[in-house]
This record gives structure tokens, C-alpha cells and sequence, in this order.
């Protein structure tokens, strides 16, 4: 049975069997039964505790093995030390599904980690899958089904079904997340609780969430990320579909990460990582909960955004001044209308009131509601305009019929109308809930729609972009000898059969190779000292510049090995490298490789000097990039000014430097698995056209048997 | 009458006309007085309009002049056009206040701001207060008196009085937040909407509530600063009465600029010197709506937090996770508890919680409610803690019980609680309710709440802070000369009186002078042309270095003579300067001073060449500025690792630099008025115990005519 069959089947279960069942519902092991009774669950209820004989009116087992009819799902509420009998039972009564609530397994300690384990192998020997332990549950929202504890299973309105799909790590944060959504009428297809999820985890659902049919967009709370490969796997799917997967990932801060292995025992990655993977493969990240509620509402109407061209509409000219005050951080552009259209809001609207975007239609719209919803429609056929910000203040009725008259509207285009009613409960819910089950994104304040639009047309662009690809080119033959430490000598060899310039240059091996060549060298030259047990020259004191004919080069040559010699006596020295001194002005910058444990080979580049040391300026992708990831890339540095010629200095060969990212994350996936850490420092970048040059670089191999260990 | 007084009469009348009124109580001139109806107003109301005879029990009258009694306040509903009849009519009566809902005025251009100017006029000669045009009105809510046609004034529900004074300058904004702010149980005071404000602005309102006895916070909504000294008084006085003042600010855009300016005829300062100024003098910024609820919630409880550090008590781990996730950028600690503290802890809590902050007490309180109050009363005593956030999913009868424990336990406590409930109006809303009433501060979500600490912690800092105003030191004579532009030589002059070094150096002013001087010169010099016409030294060559003996003094004097005069025939040439090279290492700063029109002489500083151009890294405060100030400026700045000392890079003289800057924003006050820009670049600063040095500096003073009209 594959996962996404095992999660299918835990959703729909048509029987189901509770064990350790309590008669007290107000207690963790009676809300099970309860909630199931509540929402009039329509397959079979099996209690199961020898203590009782009936519950209700259901008959109570001693055992699952007394249960006469078949058990699709097993809800299991008994403390973990009985676990393995209870899944002796399950194996003998051919259960397939269950969900263990109890904790008392890994995040209690080492010998709740190895029962935790056996558990493990018991379910898999027999064909058994398992959501949690340690977790709340899940709920079937479409045919309302809620399996499990959580307080929000316990509202006698009845779950809202629709589109999202929701899977959480944490139960009491999934659920009162779920639980305010429904409240601004956003509705559901699963939520579903993973807990210390060791065997269904949050990718698993998500995965699935993301093939189901009747989910349009996915949401994931993540602790720790169980497996890089399937995420960005998921990522691909989610554009690939259209369905955005938004994600809530915690763990971000030292002690939140701390307090995350305390919690579930899961590992979370680097902060900095996680935002460069979510950027490149197009996740949708939530800051925080509100947030989180906030990007459902907007992706659950499921329109697109074609730019970020907004126009605004609002019966406040304060309203009108906060929209562009949030828009141009954010980069939405409030666009400027093109004189015949303006000219037709104009017509529309009051004269002192603006047709200038932001439009102000004043409080004259108090009066004759046809004000607002004409200068709308004037809107939606407005080619120049890609989403349409509705703003009002208005409550009672007048407010209902705008309202009522936006829905009409939004139904007609598919332009996104995004709406901000500022306003009580008391005075504008009822408008805003017209909007809401409408699903017409509607938000209380101004900020919270501006974001919501801006991340829109992000996703939409993403989906839109038919970005080819990465793939090596095949041109890079694998090294024979990748063990060790490459220095100097070594690394620039392969970064020129890379086709990245590196200065000409000659190792001169010892005494007689230097009587040899010294006559030939191209002067002037730069000397460096090559030596494996020398990572950083200027600590040896091992570089010389400027060096301009024979008789310095000996003198050269001599001075940096007896200083090698001097910084330390047992070093293994390969030579001196005599190198041409390029003069052209140039902006240093530096590629490293690295690997990372959940997503592989990593690329990062920067501006050097400050940009790193003090700024920390870098930026990350996981390799290979296109020439339009690479590119990318540089954008996003601080530094690009300098790049791209600021006050006084000339444009930089950009072109060039990104031919070097892509080609570097190639080599870098060439030998995934294999290279421990790479610099490539200083990389030289010359004027545009000039090229770029390699002036420095270092391969810290892995062990092999590392390496072993991680290739692929 | 002073503005206060004025202000007190307005929001407490005892008897009330309404020019203008509609029998149709749904229209905007209608619902004034059906809002009195409603709130029961205890005090005489006087309807004015020809048109009737009565309405509902009240005598209409034709004209304020046919109202038997006095009248305290007006509202007037009538065209614009009719204002200054009725203006005549209240002079007659003898009516001081009135309250101008219309628009009409300046907001629709030359002749409305012409309207506005003889109002306002005919009003002061007649000793008429104005509170508008084109606004909504205001709310005593101490009293429930609402005088205007707010949709919040239709509640049926009552107001809820509180400490919190509001004054809006838009009323649309003003209003639908305090409507959302009411329904968080936050209690207000007194709200004021200023519209156009003609007469009273919004800055005399928050004069007026943050001298009111019931006020204890102070929120305003601009978007405009009517007067930049006023702003600084009054955050001044916020300080003092350890009153926070929490602003809204408007229009910080570029596109928000311009609609602020067709919105109300307002000017918007710029961004980043509202920012400094809000930093330097402890205003509460709030970022939208949102945002000022927030604030508002946590301030009005009135405690204060002697520091950033805080324990997180939570029945959810992934709710720890996510405080402390976001307490790391907020600059929040949390804090590790005492061995005692923490070991009482653990007793409390099961043992597969964690005692560790951030604490985890787990949903086994969902079975005992002590769990979670114990823990919080082990905490309330503890020194090192400075805040305390109890976060819970927890709805129903037990939220409900945990949440009045809460509320009990807040009141034995100086410590602020902050509390975050995450769950539905449905299942939590009740307990949420509770602790508002009881105004503890409680928030949906851990990064609203984390937030609120942290505004608390930094208001209260400043509070505490008994730092001495900034004041010159006298010694700064003013110069005769202030006008014109001042080159380097008379600039340095006037900082090297400051106390300020500046390189040796001697202006040899033409040949014969050369001659004179060139032995004794302190060989190596650099040689600069001094000319008020060459303002960037490097276009016209005129900069020279390394200068070492008499003969190149006089190979490098002719050049730069000849040179200027290539680059401008006209020029006027002061001589070439010859000056000592320090070759000290150093770090290039930048000092600047620049009038800003609404708050004076500002004072700018920075690292200089990419920091400014690529970085825009600048710390700006009003002048002068005390030492304490200066250091917070370096702090401020991104580049400050490089004056710590970054790998590598020794320590600077920080001590120095910030005696400069200080010295520098006196000779910025003394001068105010007169300077229209000074450039200080660059100034270097050596390695710590040596000192600073000016190397370059400009001055270019106001013209005459303008220098008498802005110099106090």
C-alpha cells in the first residue's frame, strides 16, 4: 500500500474501532468517540475497553480481536508501554490504519525513542501504517469526519468544506489555526496532524493533498523538514499544478531550534537555507499564523495575477494613502491609469473626489452605492490593471449591498479583487461575510490585503515562468583523485577546463625547474607559495607581488619558501605558482559550494571584503542554477550596485559571472556527495565584455568513507 | 480661550445645535442628531433648520439666533457655501465651539482654500473654535457624548470608557479603529477627528489627552506634521508623565505623498526623518491598524517591563518554538531561569514537559487546570524575568477558569503578563473576553504578542533613561560671516575651533607666497585648489599627493593653477593648499547637517564610499545631541563593525568620533536657521586613543532673506 493509498484510506475509514476509550467525553480518551457521535459519523463506532460492557449504545469490546465486522482505521488512547500488544491485535484483526494520540515515545527520552522504534518495525512488518504518535488527529472536512481530540471537533456548526488541504506537525497549533480559518469562512478538504510522525509526515500528506482533486491549495506546519529532496520534489508538483503549497516553517531561531528537538526529536535546518530553497522552487512562506490565514483566503479563490500593476478604490482617502504607503515596499506598482479610463472614473465619481490611483471616491458613495460599484466595473476590462483593491468603511445595509454587488462582480472577471472592509463586527461582519462565502478575499486592514495581492502575483508569476531546467551539461568528467585538499594548482586547473580564465602562471617545482623557466616568465608576476599545509598565504607570509624580471623572481622564490619553512617546518611545499598580475579594475567576488545535509549541493555567492564580513551579503541556491537562477542571484545581493556600476564605477561583466555560477554548480553537482567545502576567492570581475578571472580557490574533499556514505 | 480650554468645551457641552439638520436620520445630516437621541444625551439639543417645525419631540429652530438658550457646541451640516453666514450667526449668539462637517475646502482647490482662509479668519476674530471642516466629529466616551455621523456612533451596545485618548486626522481610519479597538474591549476616553483641521490639529488633541486626568495613553493618526517643535514637546511631556504617545503616520510613500497632499492640503515630511525623530524623543511607532490595537491593548494595562527578558509558559511546544523564533530578531532574551526557579518548575509540570524556558507544560493541563497557574505563580517573583507570556489553545469552561486565574494572578503583580490564545471566537472567545475585561493583554497570535513586549520593554527603557538634555556648550561664538558658501580652508578653521583636528596645513595663496613658505613646509604634503568654484575637487585635477620636496610643491602649485583654470576660466582661486599626509589607518566617515523644515537642524552621519552609495547606511537625529546620542547614531548604522573592529580590522576611536558629532550638532543649533547644507567628508577616524581628523568640509549658508525668516 502506497502512502498516498494509506492516507486515502484514513480519511475515508468506514469502520472504526477506539482503544482505551473512556466514558468521561470530556477526557482525552472520550472525545474521540464523542466527536464522532457529534458530527453523526455514518460507518460503524467499535468502542473498545474491557472496563465497559456498552457506551452510549454502542456495544464496548474487551479487545480489538472481539470487534465482529472489519476495522478500517484504529484510533488507539492507551499509554505506550501497551503499544505493541495493541499492534499485535491490529496485525491479527488485518487493521491497516492507525492513529496513536499517546506520547511517551522519542521526545521523552532514549528509552521512549527505542519503544518508539520497535513500534516502528512492528507496523512495517505487518503492513500497518500509523499517524503520530503524539498527535491530536485528523478530520475528513469534506465528509466530516474527525478523528481525534482536538477542542476545535467540538463545534456544533458543522466544519465549512473546500479547498485547502492543511497538514501540521503540531496538533494544538494545526487545529486552532484550522479552527480561526473557519471562522473568516474558509473552507476545508483535510487537516490532518502528523506529531512525531515516524511513519506518515508532513511531505506525506502534503504529497498527497497536492494530487488530490478536490485541493486547490495546500498548507503545511513544518518543525523539521523530513526529507529535502521530496520537498523540493513537491515544490516542482505545486507549480507544476498550480496549486500553491504555502508553508509555516518553525524552528528558525537558535533556541527555537533547541526547543523543536526537546519537542518532536526532529532536526531543523539553517534558517538561511530553508528561505534560498523556498525562494528558488517557488514554496510560499507564512511568517506566522495570521499570515498563514491570511495566504489561504487569498489562493483559495484561485485566480492568478498577471503583474504587479494594482489599482485601488476607496471611499477614505486615508485608506487610499495607506495602500500606496505599503505598496511600494512590497513592489506593487499602483499603476497609472491610462487617460481614457481615468477619464471615466471621473464621470463616475464626485469632483473632489481623485480618479488619480489611488481613486478616492469619497464619502459621497454613502449615498448612492452605485458610485463604488461603477468605477469597479469601469475597472475590471482595464487591460493596464492587474488586481483590484476595493476599500470601504461602510456597514449595515448599504455595506451588504456593495458587498453583494462585489461578489456579483468578481464572478464576471478574472481579475483578482481583493477587498479591505475596516470596520466592527457588529457594524461590517455581515458585509465581510457576503464577501467571505462569496470567497472574495476580504481582509480588516489595508497591510494584510496589500500583502496578499503581492504574494498572488508572485505565485502567479512563478507558475507563468517556463523556466527550463538545470541540468549538467555532461562536459565534466569526474576526477579520479577527489579526496583530500586541492589547493591552488589543483582547483584552477579544473576551474579552466570549466572554461572560467584563471591567470597564466607557471609552478616552479624547485631550484633547477626556476633556472629553466625564469627567462620565460611573462613579467611582472605575483609568487605564491603552494603548499597543502599552508590554507591561509598571508599567515606564512608565502605572497610576493610585482615581481619584475629574474632576479627578483629568485629572490622572490627563495623568500617564500624559507618563510614556509619558518610558519611551519613540516609542511609539504608543491612549489611556487609565478602568476601574470592582471591589472584591469575589477569587483571582487567569491563562490563557495557546499553541502547540506537536507537539500545536497548548495552554490552561494557575494560580493567580498564588507559585503561579507560586515553585511553578511550571500546568496544560495541549491545546484545546479540556470543562467537565470544565477542571475537571479546577483540581483538579490546588496552589493549588485556595485555590479551594475554605481556612482563613478563602470558596468561589470555580469554575463560572464553568471556563466561562472552555472558552471560551478554543475561541477558542484558532479560531485555531490563528495566535496566536504569549495571557495572559489577572489573571482575577479572585469568590465562588461572583459570577463572574469579566478585568482584564487580550495577543494576540501570528504573522506571516502563519507563520501561513500552520501553519494547518490 | 487656549486650545485645551477650547478642547474640554467641545468634548463636554451642555447644550448642542445641529445648523443644517435632516428629518431623514440616515443621511449624513441626519444622524448627528439621531446619534444623540440614541446615547441619550442628558443636555439641551437645538435642531436648525427652516425647513421644519419640529422633529421628532424637538423644537426645529430657523436660525441659531432663534434658539431661546445658550448653546455650547454647533455642528454644522450646511454647504460651504453658506459657512460664513452661519459663522455670523454663532459670533451673534455667542456660541464659541463649533464643529464643521462639510467639505468643500481647500481639498477641491484654489477657491475652497480661499473659503477655508476667510472662515478661518472671521472665525478667530470672533473667538470661534473650529474643529473640521470635512470631518466626522468626535466621541467624549467617558460621557457616551458622540458629536457626529460616525457608523460607530450606531451601536446599540453603549461605548466602553477607558484610558485611551485617540485624535485622527482622517475620520474614516479614526473611527473604524476604535469600532475594532472596542470590540477587543479596549476602553477609550475621548476621539477626535481633526479633518481638515483649520483651527484645532491633530498634535493640540494629543496636547490636550496627554494633560487629561483619564487619559493614560495617547494615540494619534497623521498625516501631516502641523509643527515639527510641537511634535517633540509633546513626546517630550509623553516621557515625562510616562504617558505613551503611539502615532500612525501616513503618507511615507512617494505615491502616498502626493494623495496625502490632494487628500487633506497637508505636507508630508520625509520618512526617514520622522523615524529618527520618533527614535530620539520615544515616540510609539504602529505600522497600520492593526498594529495601533495592539499597542494600544498592551500600554493601557499600565504596567512597565524593566528589561527584554521574558519566560514563555505554553501548553504547545510548536507555540515555544514560535516565541522564541521570533523573540531573536526582536531583540527579546529568553531568558534562562535560575536552577531554583526552574527546578520548582519541573515539580509543576509533567515530566515529559520541559522546565527549560521556553516552558512546556503540555496538554496534560488540559486535565489540571493548577498546572498552568502554579507555573505562572513560580514566575511571577522571579528577578531575572522581567515579562511573562502565558500562551494557551485551551476554549471552553477550563480556558474560561485558567483565564480568570490569569486576570487574579496579573493583579498581585507589577511584572506585565501577556497572554496569547489561539483558537476560535467560538471555543476561546469567552476566556479571551475575560482577560480583556480585567485588560490583560491578550493576543491570537505568539508574534502579535512577542511584539507588544517588546514596544512595552523599549517605552519603558526609555522612561527609565534619566538621560540630560543635549545643550550647547556656549562656546560656539556665532561667525559674522555666515553667508555665501564657506570652502575648506574656513571650514576647517571653524572646526578646529570646535576642537576638532584637522591636518597641518598652509594656504599658499600665489607665488611670492610660495616662495616664502616652501622650506619650511613639513614635507610629505598633499596639495588641494581652494576655490568656491570647484566643488568637487577631483573634476578639475586640483588635488595633488605625496608631495616631497620644494620642487614638486612647485611643480604640483602650477599644475593645479592651471588646471582649475582649464576646468573653469572664471574661477576665483584662494590659493593652493599644502597640507601634512596622515597616514594613519582609518576608517571614512561622513558628517552632514541639514535643515528640515518641519523639525530644524538635523544631524546626519555615516561611514563613507559604499555604505552611503550602495547602502544608503545614515543615522539621523534633531541637533544638538548628547554624547550617549552620538553613540546610539554609530550603533544605529550597519557599518558600526567596522568602527568595533571587524577580523582584522583594529578597534577606532569611537570615544573621538562621537565628541565630533556631538560638537558638530552644536555648531548645527547655533548656526540654525542660517546652514543649508555642511558636509563633513571624509572625517577619518584612526585606531582607538587617536583621536579623528577632518580632511575635507563644505558650508553653504542660506541667502540673507531666507536666513532672517527661518533663524528663531
Amino acid at each position: 500500500m502506497s502512502k498516498r493509498e494509506a492516507i486515502e484510506r484514513l480519511l475515508n475509514p468506514e469502520s472504526i474501532a477506539i482503544v482505551g476509550v473512556s466514558k468521561d467525553f470530556t477526557s482525552i480518551s472520550g472525545k474521540p468517540m464523542k466527536n464522532l457521535i457529534r458530527h453523526q459519523f455514518q460507518g460503524q463506532i467499535y468502542p473498545v475497553n474491557p472496563k465497559y460492557e456498552k457506551i452510549e449504545d454502542f456495544t464496548c469490546y474487551p479487545s480489538l480481536i472481539d470487534i465482529p465486522g472489519e476495522v478500517d482505521v484504529a484510533l488507539i488512547a492507551v499509554s505506550s508501554k501497551r503499544m505493541m500488544q495493541i499492534l499485535s491485535e491490529c496485525e491479527q484483526k488485518n487493521i491497516r490504519s492507525v492513529i496513536l494520540f499517546g506520547s511517551g515515545f522519542a521526545e521523552t527520552g532514549e528509552e521512549g525513542e527505542r519503544l518508539q522504534e520497535e513500534v516502528l518495525e512492528k507496523a512495517k512488518k505487518a503492513g500497518i501504517t500509523i499517524l503520530g504518535p503524539n498527535c491530536i488527529g485528523l478530520l475528513n472536512v469534506k465528509k466530516s469526519i474527525p478523528l481525534g481530540f482536538s477542542t476545535s471537533f467540538e463545534t456544533e456548526e458543522g466544519f465549512l468544506s473546500g479547498n485547502v488541504g492543511f497538514a501540521s506537525q503540531s496538533g494544538a497549533l494545526g487545529f486552532s489555526l484550522f479552527g480561526l480559518a473557519q471562522e473568516e469562512n474558509i473552507g476545508f478538504s483535510q487537516v490532518i496532524n502528523t506529531g512525531n510522525q515516524i511513519d506518515l509526515h508532513t511531505l506525506d500528506c502534503i504529497d498527497y493533498m497536492l494530487e488530490d482533486e478536490g485541493t486547490d491549495v495546500v498548507a503545511g506546519y513544518l518543525e523539521g523538514i523530513p526529507d529535502g529532496e521530496m520537498l523540493i520534489r513537491l515544490a516542482k508538483r505545486s507549480k507544476a499544478l498550480k496549486k500553491p503549497l504555502i508553508v509555516l516553517k518553525a524552528g528558525r531561531s537558535e533556541i527555537g531550534k533547541k526547543a523543536a528537538m526537546s519537542h518532536t526529536a526532529s532536526l531543523t535546518g539553517s534558517d538561511e537555507t530553508f528561505q534560498a530553497i523556498a525562494k528558488q522552487y517557488g514554496l510560499v512562506i507564512a511568517n506566522d499564523v495570521d499570515d498563514m490565514i491570511d495566504l489561504m483566503k487569498v489562493f483559495s479563490r484561485g485566480k492568478q495575477s498577471n503583474g504587479n500593476r494594482v489599482v485601488t478604490i476607496s471611499n477614505s482617502g486615508a485608506a487610499g494613502i495607506a495602500m500606496a504607503d505599503y505598496s511600494e515596499p512590497l513592489g506593487l506598482e499602483l499603476v497609472r491609469l491610462p487617460n481614457e479610463t481615468q477619464a471615466k472614473v471621473e464621470e463616475i465619481i464626485p469632483p473632489y473626489g481623485s480618479a488619480l490611483n489611488p481613486i478616492d471616491i469619497t464619502a459621497q458613495a454613502l449615498k448612492e452605492q452605485h458610485i463604488f460599484t461603477d468605477t469597479l466595473e469601469a475597472l475590471i476590462n482595464e487591460d493596464e490593471v492587474d488586481a483590484i483593491v476595493v476599500q470601504t468603511t461602510f456597514g449595515g445595509e448599504l455595506g451588504q449591498k456593495i458587498c453583494k454587488k462585489i461578489a456579483e462582480i468578481d464572478k464576471t472577471t478574472e481579475k483578482p479583487i481583493v477587498v479591505t472592509i475596516t470596520g466592527t463586527t457588529e457594524i461590517t461582519g455581515e458585509g465581510r461575510t457576503i464577501l467571505e462565502k462569496a470567497s472574495v478575499p476580504v481582509y480588516t486592514t489595508s497591510y494584510k490585503t496589500m500583502v496578499a495581492i503581492k504574494q498572488l502575483a508572485d505565485f502567479s508569476r512563478f507558475c507563468l515562468s517556463h523556466e527550463e531546467e538545470a541540468h549538467t551539461h555532461g562536459q565534466v568528467g569526474k576526477s579520479e583523485d577527489t579526496s583530500g585538499i586541492w589547493t591552488e594548482v589543483r582547483v584552477k586547473k579544473e576551474l579552466s577546463s570549466l572554461g572560467i580564465r584563471i591567470p597564466q602562471g607557471t609552478l616552479i617545482k624547485n631550484r633547477e625547474h626556476l633556472q629553466e623557466v625564469k627567462a620565460n616568465i611573462p613579467y611582472p608576476v605575483v609568487c605564491k607559495g603552494i603548499s597543502k599545509d599552508v590554507l591561509h598565504k598571508t599567515d606564512a607570509d608565502s605572497v610576493k607581488v610585482n615581481i619584475k624580471n629574474p632576479a627578483e623572481l629568485e629572490e622572490a622564490y627563495e623568500s617564500i619558501i624559507s618563510s614556509i619553512g619558518n610558519y611551519n617546518p613540516d609542511a609539504n611545499i608543491d612549489g611556487v605558482l609565478a602568476e601574470e598580475m592582471i591589472q584591469d579594475e575589477s569587483v571582487e567576488m567569491f563562490i563557495g559550494v557546499k553541502e547540506d545535509p537536507q537539500f545536497g549541493p548548495l552554490i552561494v555567492c557575494g560580493l567580498g571584503g564588507i559585503f561579507v564580513e560586515v553585511l553578511k551579503d550571500i546568496s544560495i541556491r541549491r545546484a545546479p542554477i540556470t543562467d537565470k537562477e544565477a542571475f537571479a542571484m546577483l540581483e538579490e545581493l546588496k552589493g549588485y550596485l556595485l555590479l551594475k556600476g554605481v556612482r563613478g564605477g563602470s558596468k561589470r561583466d555580469i554575463q560572464a559571472l553568471t556563466e561562472a555560477l552555472v558552471r560551478i554548480s554543475q561541477f558542484a553537482l558532479t560531485h555531490h556527495g563528495r566535496i566536504q567545502e569549495m571557495d572559489i576567492n577572489p573571482l575577479w570581475v572585469f568590465e562588461e565584455g572583459k570577463g572574469v578571472a579566478a585568482l584564487d580557490g580550495i577543494i576540501v574533499w570528504k573522506k571516502n568513507e563519507e563520501a561513500v556514505v552520501n553519494a547518490k
